[in-house]
Protein backbone atom coordinates (compact mmCIF):
# COMPACT_ATOMS: atom_id res chain seq x y z
CA UNK A 1 0.00 0.00 0.00
CA UNK A 2 1.87 3.23 -0.96
CA UNK A 3 3.52 5.47 1.95
CA UNK A 4 2.85 8.95 1.35
CA UNK A 5 4.83 11.21 3.18
CA UNK A 6 3.72 15.21 4.06
CA UNK A 7 5.12 18.58 4.64
CA UNK A 8 2.95 20.43 6.69
CA UNK A 9 2.87 24.19 7.39
CA UNK A 10 -0.12 25.53 9.85
CA UNK A 11 -0.61 28.41 12.55
CA UNK A 12 -1.49 26.37 15.91
CA UNK A 13 -3.16 29.83 17.66
CA UNK A 14 -6.46 27.90 17.38
CA UNK A 15 -5.44 24.29 17.68
CA UNK A 16 -5.00 21.93 20.84
CA UNK A 17 -1.42 20.83 19.15
CA UNK A 18 -1.17 18.09 16.89
CA UNK A 19 -2.40 15.28 18.82
CA UNK A 20 -5.79 13.28 18.78
CA UNK A 21 -6.11 13.53 22.77
CA UNK A 22 -8.29 10.75 23.65
CA UNK A 23 -10.89 12.27 25.92
CA UNK A 24 -11.64 15.32 24.69
CA UNK A 25 -14.96 16.95 23.42
CA UNK A 26 -14.13 18.39 20.11
CA UNK A 27 -17.68 17.75 18.36
CA UNK A 28 -18.39 21.54 17.81
CA UNK A 29 -18.05 22.63 21.82
CA UNK A 30 -14.85 24.54 21.58
CA UNK A 31 -12.57 25.90 18.51
CA UNK A 32 -10.01 25.22 20.82
CA UNK A 33 -9.86 21.65 21.41
CA UNK A 34 -9.73 20.33 17.63
CA UNK A 35 -6.37 19.41 16.82
CA UNK A 36 -4.03 19.37 13.37
CA UNK A 37 -3.93 15.63 13.40
CA UNK A 38 -7.47 15.00 13.45
CA UNK A 39 -8.22 17.87 11.08
CA UNK A 40 -5.89 16.40 8.41
CA UNK A 41 -7.42 12.80 8.86
CA UNK A 42 -11.21 13.70 8.44
CA UNK A 43 -10.10 16.45 5.51
CA UNK A 44 -8.20 13.25 4.15
CA UNK A 45 -11.15 10.28 4.56
CA UNK A 46 -13.41 12.53 3.03
CA UNK A 47 -10.78 12.91 0.18
CA UNK A 48 -9.63 9.53 0.11
CA UNK A 49 -12.94 7.52 0.76
CA UNK A 50 -10.85 5.32 3.78
CA UNK A 51 -9.68 5.29 7.06
CA UNK A 52 -6.51 7.04 6.58
CA UNK A 53 -3.95 6.99 10.00
CA UNK A 54 -1.72 10.12 9.74
CA UNK A 55 1.41 9.74 11.32
CA UNK A 56 3.58 12.96 12.55
CA UNK A 57 7.33 13.65 13.51
CA UNK A 58 6.20 14.64 16.90
CA UNK A 59 3.42 16.35 18.74
CA UNK A 60 3.46 20.05 18.65
CA UNK A 61 1.80 21.56 21.66
CA UNK A 62 -1.29 23.72 21.76
CA UNK A 63 -0.57 27.01 20.05
CA UNK A 64 2.73 25.99 18.77
CA UNK A 65 2.87 26.57 15.12
CA UNK A 66 5.11 24.15 12.02
CA UNK A 67 7.68 25.54 9.25
CA UNK A 68 7.69 22.05 8.58
CA UNK A 69 6.22 19.13 9.90
CA UNK A 70 6.78 15.59 8.60
CA UNK A 71 4.27 13.51 8.36
CA UNK A 72 3.22 10.39 6.76
CA UNK A 73 -0.13 7.80 6.00
CA UNK A 74 -0.71 4.56 3.75
CA UNK A 75 -3.35 4.76 1.35
CA UNK A 76 -5.06 2.16 -1.51
CA UNK A 77 -6.41 5.27 -3.47
CA UNK A 78 -5.36 5.45 -6.80
CA UNK A 79 -5.43 9.55 -6.64
CA UNK A 80 -2.16 11.47 -7.90
CA UNK A 81 -0.17 13.06 -5.41
CA UNK A 82 -0.29 16.16 -6.88
CA UNK A 83 -4.80 15.95 -6.71
CA UNK A 84 -4.40 14.64 -3.39
CA UNK A 85 -2.35 17.92 -2.37
CA UNK A 86 -4.70 20.00 -4.33
CA UNK A 87 -7.72 18.90 -2.65
CA UNK A 88 -6.26 18.56 0.84
CA UNK A 89 -5.34 22.52 0.36
CA UNK A 90 -8.78 23.63 -0.99
CA UNK A 91 -10.72 21.44 2.34
CA UNK A 92 -8.34 21.89 4.66
CA UNK A 93 -9.16 25.49 6.72
CA UNK A 94 -6.84 28.22 5.57
CA UNK A 95 -4.07 27.78 9.22
CA UNK A 96 -3.13 24.32 7.96
CA UNK A 97 -1.19 23.54 4.48
CA UNK A 98 0.24 21.13 2.98
CA UNK A 99 2.86 22.42 1.45
CA UNK A 100 5.09 19.12 0.08
CA UNK A 101 3.72 15.57 -1.01
CA UNK A 102 5.76 12.34 -1.90
CA UNK A 103 5.54 8.88 -2.37
CA UNK A 104 8.25 7.11 0.27
CA UNK A 105 9.42 3.60 0.83
CA UNK A 106 6.94 1.82 2.66
CA UNK A 107 9.26 1.11 5.68
CA UNK A 108 9.23 4.93 5.98
CA UNK A 109 7.54 5.88 9.80
CA UNK A 110 7.59 9.57 10.48
CA UNK A 111 8.34 9.08 14.29
CA UNK A 112 10.76 6.36 14.18
CA UNK A 113 13.13 7.50 11.88
CA UNK A 114 13.69 11.08 12.68
CA UNK A 115 17.20 11.70 13.01
CA UNK A 116 17.11 15.26 14.38
CA UNK A 117 14.50 17.93 14.49
CA UNK A 118 14.94 21.63 14.70
CA UNK A 119 12.62 24.09 16.74
CA UNK A 120 13.10 27.66 16.23
CA UNK A 121 11.88 30.23 19.14
CA UNK A 122 10.78 33.84 17.96
CA UNK A 123 10.95 36.48 20.41
CA UNK A 124 9.95 40.09 19.83
CA UNK A 125 12.29 42.15 21.25
CA UNK A 126 10.75 46.07 21.38
CA UNK A 127 9.50 48.47 23.54
CA UNK A 128 6.14 47.63 22.40
CA UNK A 129 3.87 44.89 21.28
CA UNK A 130 3.07 44.77 17.87
CA UNK A 131 -0.37 43.85 16.02
CA UNK A 132 1.36 41.96 13.46
CA UNK A 133 3.39 39.77 15.93
CA UNK A 134 1.91 39.09 18.65
CA UNK A 135 0.37 35.45 17.20
CA UNK A 136 4.01 34.51 16.03
CA UNK A 137 5.97 36.03 18.73
CA UNK A 138 6.85 36.57 22.52
CA UNK A 139 7.21 39.72 23.00
CA UNK A 140 10.02 41.09 25.92
CA UNK A 141 10.56 44.86 26.41
CA UNK A 142 13.37 45.07 28.12
CA UNK A 143 17.01 44.77 26.80
CA UNK A 144 18.18 41.28 26.28
CA UNK A 145 22.32 40.87 26.49
CA UNK A 146 22.35 38.61 23.33
CA UNK A 147 26.09 38.06 23.51
CA UNK A 148 25.83 36.74 26.98
CA UNK A 149 23.05 34.65 25.61
CA UNK A 150 24.49 33.20 22.69
CA UNK A 151 27.39 32.27 24.77
CA UNK A 152 25.32 31.13 27.88
CA UNK A 153 23.68 29.04 24.92
CA UNK A 154 27.21 27.18 23.80
CA UNK A 155 27.20 25.71 27.04
CA UNK A 156 23.53 23.14 25.96
CA UNK A 157 25.07 22.02 23.17
CA UNK A 158 26.30 18.22 23.09
CA UNK A 159 24.90 15.05 25.15
CA UNK A 160 23.21 15.86 28.43
CA UNK A 161 20.38 15.33 30.76
CA UNK A 162 17.98 18.34 30.38
CA UNK A 163 15.85 17.12 33.36
CA UNK A 164 15.91 20.75 34.51
CA UNK A 165 14.56 21.63 31.35
CA UNK A 166 12.10 19.07 31.29
CA UNK A 167 8.35 20.05 32.43
CA UNK A 168 7.55 18.56 36.11
CA UNK A 169 5.33 15.77 35.94
CA UNK A 170 6.91 14.15 32.62
CA UNK A 171 7.65 10.31 32.32
CA UNK A 172 9.90 9.83 30.07
CA UNK A 173 12.45 6.56 30.22
CA UNK A 174 15.62 9.11 29.88
CA UNK A 175 15.96 13.07 30.05
CA UNK A 176 19.39 12.42 27.80
CA UNK A 177 19.33 14.06 24.52
CA UNK A 178 21.82 15.23 22.08
CA UNK A 179 21.77 18.83 21.01
CA UNK A 180 23.65 19.59 17.48
CA UNK A 181 23.36 23.01 17.28
CA UNK A 182 22.08 26.33 19.05
CA UNK A 183 22.29 29.64 17.03
CA UNK A 184 20.82 32.82 18.38
CA UNK A 185 20.22 35.63 15.69
CA UNK A 186 19.10 39.33 15.74
CA UNK A 187 16.77 39.92 12.68
CA UNK A 188 15.95 43.82 12.10
CA UNK A 189 12.17 43.00 9.86
CA UNK A 190 11.37 45.83 8.35
CA UNK A 191 8.74 44.17 6.14
CA UNK A 192 5.33 46.51 7.36
CA UNK A 193 7.52 49.76 7.23
CA UNK A 194 8.33 49.72 10.93
CA UNK A 195 11.78 47.75 11.97
CA UNK A 196 10.60 45.49 14.10
CA UNK A 197 13.95 43.72 16.45
CA UNK A 198 13.15 40.03 16.14
CA UNK A 199 15.58 37.44 18.01
CA UNK A 200 15.91 34.06 16.92
CA UNK A 201 16.99 30.83 18.54
CA UNK A 202 16.95 27.63 16.56
CA UNK A 203 17.89 24.43 18.54
CA UNK A 204 18.73 21.20 16.40
CA UNK A 205 18.31 18.30 18.75
CA UNK A 206 17.91 14.62 18.27
CA UNK A 207 14.69 14.91 20.51
CA UNK A 208 13.18 17.21 22.79
CA UNK A 209 11.89 17.10 26.14
CA UNK A 210 8.14 17.98 26.89
CA UNK A 211 9.04 21.62 27.02
CA UNK A 212 12.39 21.71 26.34
CA UNK A 213 12.53 24.69 23.94
CA UNK A 214 10.27 26.73 25.76
CA UNK A 215 12.26 26.16 29.13
CA UNK A 216 15.64 27.18 27.50
CA UNK A 217 14.46 30.17 25.51
CA UNK A 218 12.36 31.22 29.17
CA UNK A 219 16.03 30.53 30.60
CA UNK A 220 17.74 32.56 27.84
CA UNK A 221 15.52 35.31 28.51
CA UNK A 222 16.47 35.50 32.26
CA UNK A 223 20.40 35.88 31.15
CA UNK A 224 19.86 38.34 28.61
CA UNK A 225 17.79 40.60 31.25
CA UNK A 226 20.87 39.82 33.94
CA UNK A 227 18.59 37.95 36.33
CA UNK A 228 20.77 34.93 35.84
CA UNK A 229 24.35 35.85 36.03
CA UNK A 230 26.94 34.45 33.27
CA UNK A 231 27.87 30.80 34.13
CA UNK A 232 24.42 29.80 35.54
CA UNK A 233 23.33 27.92 32.17
CA UNK A 234 25.99 25.17 33.30
CA UNK A 235 25.08 25.50 36.63
CA UNK A 236 21.09 24.97 36.08
CA UNK A 237 22.64 22.02 33.31
CA UNK A 238 24.45 19.95 35.76
CA UNK A 239 21.88 20.24 38.45
CA UNK A 240 18.68 18.30 37.18
CA UNK A 241 16.11 20.52 38.62
CA UNK A 242 13.42 21.82 36.83
CA UNK A 243 13.04 24.91 39.95
CA UNK A 244 16.39 26.28 38.91
CA UNK A 245 15.71 27.20 35.18
CA UNK A 246 13.81 30.09 34.21
CA UNK A 247 9.99 30.62 33.64
CA UNK A 248 8.53 28.48 30.03
CA UNK A 249 8.19 30.84 27.49
CA UNK A 250 4.24 31.17 25.51
CA UNK A 251 3.50 28.79 23.30
CA UNK A 252 2.94 31.62 20.27
CA UNK A 253 6.48 32.01 19.88
CA UNK A 254 7.94 28.52 19.34
CA UNK A 255 7.88 26.55 15.49
CA UNK A 256 8.84 23.35 14.75
CA UNK A 257 11.02 24.69 11.60
CA UNK A 258 12.36 20.98 10.27
CA UNK A 259 12.82 17.18 10.46
CA UNK A 260 15.94 15.31 9.54
CA UNK A 261 15.44 11.63 8.36
CA UNK A 262 18.04 9.03 8.65
CA UNK B 1 -8.08 71.77 26.26
CA UNK B 2 -5.31 69.76 25.20
CA UNK B 3 -4.94 67.94 22.24
CA UNK B 4 -4.06 64.11 21.64
CA UNK B 5 -2.33 62.77 18.79
CA UNK B 6 -1.61 58.80 18.60
CA UNK B 7 -0.40 56.62 15.73
CA UNK B 8 -2.08 53.38 15.80
CA UNK B 9 -1.34 50.17 14.96
CA UNK B 10 -4.02 47.73 13.86
CA UNK B 11 -4.76 44.46 12.20
CA UNK B 12 -7.88 45.02 10.54
CA UNK B 13 -8.90 41.05 10.34
CA UNK B 14 -11.67 41.19 12.50
CA UNK B 15 -13.14 44.56 12.52
CA UNK B 16 -15.61 46.28 10.24
CA UNK B 17 -13.12 49.18 9.58
CA UNK B 18 -11.93 52.27 10.94
CA UNK B 19 -15.33 54.17 11.34
CA UNK B 20 -18.47 53.94 13.51
CA UNK B 21 -21.42 53.71 11.31
CA UNK B 22 -24.79 54.88 12.66
CA UNK B 23 -26.99 51.90 11.61
CA UNK B 24 -25.14 49.18 12.82
CA UNK B 25 -25.44 46.61 15.49
CA UNK B 26 -22.66 45.86 17.45
CA UNK B 27 -24.02 45.68 20.55
CA UNK B 28 -23.01 41.72 21.05
CA UNK B 29 -24.14 40.49 18.40
CA UNK B 30 -21.27 40.05 15.56
CA UNK B 31 -17.67 40.21 16.37
CA UNK B 32 -17.38 41.29 12.71
CA UNK B 33 -19.38 44.77 13.00
CA UNK B 34 -16.63 46.34 15.74
CA UNK B 35 -15.25 49.39 14.15
CA UNK B 36 -11.48 50.34 15.48
CA UNK B 37 -12.95 53.41 16.10
CA UNK B 38 -15.64 52.92 19.27
CA UNK B 39 -13.29 49.97 20.69
CA UNK B 40 -10.76 53.07 20.84
CA UNK B 41 -12.93 55.54 22.02
CA UNK B 42 -14.81 53.20 24.73
CA UNK B 43 -11.77 52.26 26.51
CA UNK B 44 -10.68 56.06 26.47
CA UNK B 45 -13.64 56.92 27.92
CA UNK B 46 -13.17 53.99 30.52
CA UNK B 47 -9.70 55.79 31.05
CA UNK B 48 -10.56 59.09 30.88
CA UNK B 49 -13.86 58.76 32.55
CA UNK B 50 -15.48 61.47 29.77
CA UNK B 51 -17.00 61.32 26.54
CA UNK B 52 -14.15 61.28 24.15
CA UNK B 53 -14.44 61.17 20.29
CA UNK B 54 -11.18 60.15 18.02
CA UNK B 55 -11.11 61.48 14.65
CA UNK B 56 -8.75 59.92 12.20
CA UNK B 57 -6.81 60.70 9.05
CA UNK B 58 -9.57 58.83 7.50
CA UNK B 59 -11.19 55.70 7.59
CA UNK B 60 -10.03 52.09 6.66
CA UNK B 61 -12.27 49.61 5.07
CA UNK B 62 -13.60 46.46 6.88
CA UNK B 63 -10.50 44.24 6.69
CA UNK B 64 -7.61 46.59 6.55
CA UNK B 65 -5.04 46.96 7.99
CA UNK B 66 -2.67 50.35 9.59
CA UNK B 67 0.69 50.50 10.18
CA UNK B 68 0.18 54.05 11.18
CA UNK B 69 -3.34 55.54 11.66
CA UNK B 70 -3.32 59.44 12.89
CA UNK B 71 -5.60 60.17 15.17
CA UNK B 72 -6.57 63.09 17.27
CA UNK B 73 -8.75 63.74 20.82
CA UNK B 74 -9.35 66.58 22.72
CA UNK B 75 -8.94 66.02 26.83
CA UNK B 76 -9.72 67.81 29.86
CA UNK B 77 -7.83 64.73 32.00
CA UNK B 78 -4.59 65.70 33.80
CA UNK B 79 -3.46 61.93 33.47
CA UNK B 80 0.11 61.93 31.65
CA UNK B 81 0.82 60.85 28.25
CA UNK B 82 2.65 57.57 29.14
CA UNK B 83 -0.19 56.82 31.34
CA UNK B 84 -2.62 57.42 28.99
CA UNK B 85 -0.37 55.13 26.05
CA UNK B 86 -0.19 52.20 29.09
CA UNK B 87 -3.43 51.78 29.80
CA UNK B 88 -5.29 52.13 26.51
CA UNK B 89 -2.07 49.16 25.40
CA UNK B 90 -3.07 47.52 28.74
CA UNK B 91 -7.08 47.76 27.80
CA UNK B 92 -7.44 47.27 24.18
CA UNK B 93 -7.54 43.71 22.73
CA UNK B 94 -4.11 42.35 21.25
CA UNK B 95 -4.99 43.37 17.76
CA UNK B 96 -5.21 47.03 18.47
CA UNK B 97 -1.55 48.98 19.85
CA UNK B 98 -0.98 52.38 20.53
CA UNK B 99 2.53 53.12 19.17
CA UNK B 100 3.08 56.74 20.12
CA UNK B 101 1.14 59.31 21.50
CA UNK B 102 1.56 63.50 21.82
CA UNK B 103 0.13 66.65 22.69
CA UNK B 104 -0.04 68.94 19.52
CA UNK B 105 -1.20 72.39 18.88
CA UNK B 106 -5.02 73.17 19.56
CA UNK B 107 -5.87 73.52 15.95
CA UNK B 108 -4.09 70.22 15.11
CA UNK B 109 -6.89 67.98 12.83
CA UNK B 110 -6.23 64.78 11.69
CA UNK B 111 -8.51 64.60 8.87
CA UNK B 112 -8.57 68.25 7.25
CA UNK B 113 -4.62 68.83 7.96
CA UNK B 114 -3.94 65.74 5.61
CA UNK B 115 -1.08 66.51 3.11
CA UNK B 116 -0.52 62.88 1.81
CA UNK B 117 -1.06 59.04 2.81
CA UNK B 118 0.86 56.18 1.82
CA UNK B 119 -0.97 52.88 1.38
CA UNK B 120 1.13 49.40 0.84
CA UNK B 121 -0.63 46.73 -0.72
CA UNK B 122 1.53 43.07 0.18
CA UNK B 123 0.87 40.15 -2.38
CA UNK B 124 2.13 37.32 -1.84
CA UNK B 125 3.48 35.54 -5.02
CA UNK B 126 4.28 31.71 -4.54
CA UNK B 127 2.90 28.55 -5.59
CA UNK B 128 1.29 27.70 -2.41
CA UNK B 129 -0.62 30.20 -0.20
CA UNK B 130 1.40 30.25 3.54
CA UNK B 131 -0.76 30.24 6.53
CA UNK B 132 1.45 32.81 8.26
CA UNK B 133 0.75 35.83 5.47
CA UNK B 134 -3.05 34.47 4.93
CA UNK B 135 -4.39 37.54 7.18
CA UNK B 136 -1.84 40.28 5.89
CA UNK B 137 -1.47 39.24 2.15
CA UNK B 138 -3.09 38.69 -1.10
CA UNK B 139 -2.23 35.04 -2.38
CA UNK B 140 -1.20 35.21 -6.27
CA UNK B 141 -0.39 31.66 -7.45
CA UNK B 142 0.86 33.01 -11.08
CA UNK B 143 4.20 34.43 -12.29
CA UNK B 144 4.13 37.90 -12.47
CA UNK B 145 5.87 40.66 -14.63
CA UNK B 146 6.71 42.82 -12.43
CA UNK B 147 8.90 45.10 -14.80
CA UNK B 148 5.78 45.60 -16.91
CA UNK B 149 3.73 46.47 -13.66
CA UNK B 150 6.19 49.02 -12.49
CA UNK B 151 6.63 50.18 -15.91
CA UNK B 152 3.13 50.62 -16.27
CA UNK B 153 2.49 52.22 -12.92
CA UNK B 154 4.51 55.27 -13.94
CA UNK B 155 1.58 56.26 -15.95
CA UNK B 156 -0.36 56.97 -12.63
CA UNK B 157 2.05 59.51 -11.13
CA UNK B 158 0.66 62.97 -11.38
CA UNK B 159 -3.00 64.89 -11.03
CA UNK B 160 -5.69 62.79 -12.50
CA UNK B 161 -8.87 62.02 -12.39
CA UNK B 162 -9.02 58.27 -11.07
CA UNK B 163 -12.76 57.27 -11.83
CA UNK B 164 -11.69 54.44 -13.26
CA UNK B 165 -10.20 52.80 -10.05
CA UNK B 166 -12.89 54.52 -8.10
CA UNK B 167 -15.48 52.27 -6.56
CA UNK B 168 -18.85 52.44 -8.64
CA UNK B 169 -22.02 53.63 -6.47
CA UNK B 170 -19.33 56.43 -4.57
CA UNK B 171 -20.38 59.96 -4.35
CA UNK B 172 -17.47 62.17 -3.86
CA UNK B 173 -16.87 65.92 -5.50
CA UNK B 174 -14.24 65.46 -7.47
CA UNK B 175 -12.47 62.34 -8.62
CA UNK B 176 -9.08 64.20 -8.92
CA UNK B 177 -6.17 63.43 -6.93
CA UNK B 178 -2.44 63.54 -6.97
CA UNK B 179 -0.26 60.49 -6.92
CA UNK B 180 3.37 61.79 -5.67
CA UNK B 181 5.03 58.33 -6.04
CA UNK B 182 3.64 54.57 -6.59
CA UNK B 183 6.85 52.17 -5.99
CA UNK B 184 7.27 47.90 -6.42
CA UNK B 185 9.17 46.31 -4.68
CA UNK B 186 9.90 42.54 -4.24
CA UNK B 187 11.18 40.89 -1.20
CA UNK B 188 12.53 37.41 -0.30
CA UNK B 189 11.44 37.62 2.98
CA UNK B 190 12.69 34.37 4.90
CA UNK B 191 11.95 35.15 8.42
CA UNK B 192 10.24 31.76 9.12
CA UNK B 193 12.94 29.48 7.18
CA UNK B 194 11.06 28.87 3.79
CA UNK B 195 11.82 31.90 1.12
CA UNK B 196 8.26 33.72 0.64
CA UNK B 197 8.31 36.04 -2.23
CA UNK B 198 6.24 39.19 -1.71
CA UNK B 199 5.35 42.12 -3.99
CA UNK B 200 5.04 45.39 -2.40
CA UNK B 201 3.22 48.53 -3.37
CA UNK B 202 3.47 51.57 -1.70
CA UNK B 203 1.09 54.39 -3.25
CA UNK B 204 1.85 58.36 -1.62
CA UNK B 205 -1.16 60.59 -2.59
CA UNK B 206 -3.09 63.74 -1.62
CA UNK B 207 -6.17 61.18 -1.23
CA UNK B 208 -7.53 58.64 -2.36
CA UNK B 209 -11.02 57.37 -3.63
CA UNK B 210 -13.08 54.73 -2.22
CA UNK B 211 -11.25 51.37 -3.00
CA UNK B 212 -8.47 52.93 -4.85
CA UNK B 213 -5.52 51.42 -4.37
CA UNK B 214 -6.90 47.80 -4.05
CA UNK B 215 -8.62 48.69 -7.44
CA UNK B 216 -5.29 49.57 -8.68
CA UNK B 217 -3.86 46.71 -6.83
CA UNK B 218 -6.25 44.30 -8.78
CA UNK B 219 -5.73 46.34 -12.05
CA UNK B 220 -1.49 45.45 -12.00
CA UNK B 221 -1.97 42.02 -10.93
CA UNK B 222 -3.68 41.57 -14.38
CA UNK B 223 -1.35 43.47 -15.96
CA UNK B 224 1.27 41.12 -14.24
CA UNK B 225 -0.51 38.06 -15.31
CA UNK B 226 -0.49 39.15 -19.19
CA UNK B 227 -4.26 39.70 -19.29
CA UNK B 228 -4.17 42.88 -19.65
CA UNK B 229 -1.27 44.53 -22.53
CA UNK B 230 1.24 47.19 -22.17
CA UNK B 231 -0.12 50.81 -22.26
CA UNK B 232 -3.55 49.43 -20.57
CA UNK B 233 -3.13 51.85 -17.69
CA UNK B 234 -2.93 54.68 -19.46
CA UNK B 235 -5.79 53.55 -21.62
CA UNK B 236 -7.74 52.94 -18.60
CA UNK B 237 -7.19 55.70 -16.39
CA UNK B 238 -7.82 58.11 -19.63
CA UNK B 239 -11.05 56.25 -20.33
CA UNK B 240 -12.85 57.21 -16.76
CA UNK B 241 -14.69 54.13 -16.52
CA UNK B 242 -14.51 51.41 -13.68
CA UNK B 243 -15.85 48.67 -15.78
CA UNK B 244 -12.44 48.96 -17.76
CA UNK B 245 -10.07 48.39 -14.97
CA UNK B 246 -9.44 45.32 -13.24
CA UNK B 247 -11.08 43.37 -10.26
CA UNK B 248 -10.81 44.90 -6.72
CA UNK B 249 -7.98 43.58 -4.57
CA UNK B 250 -9.34 41.94 -1.66
CA UNK B 251 -8.73 44.16 1.59
CA UNK B 252 -6.36 42.04 3.97
CA UNK B 253 -3.51 42.87 1.73
CA UNK B 254 -3.84 46.74 2.16
CA UNK B 255 -2.20 48.41 5.01
CA UNK B 256 -2.52 52.57 5.52
CA UNK B 257 1.31 52.91 5.90
CA UNK B 258 2.04 56.17 7.08
CA UNK B 259 0.16 59.62 6.67
CA UNK B 260 1.91 63.26 6.23
CA UNK B 261 0.62 66.51 7.58
CA UNK B 262 1.04 70.08 6.40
Amino acid sequence: MPNIKLEIEYDGTNYAGWQIQNSHKSQGTGHKLRTIQETIEWTLQKILQEKVKVIASGRTDSGVHALAQAANFRTKSKLSLLKIQKALNSLLPGDISIKKIKEVKESFHSRYQVKTKTYRYIIHNDRFPSVFLTRFSWHIPYKLDIKLMRQEAKTLIGTHSFKSFCASGSTVKTTTRTIQNIAIKTIGYTLYAIRYALIIIDIEADGFLYNMVRNIAGTLVEIGRGRLAKGSLKRILQAKDRRLAGPTAPPQGLFLRRVKYY
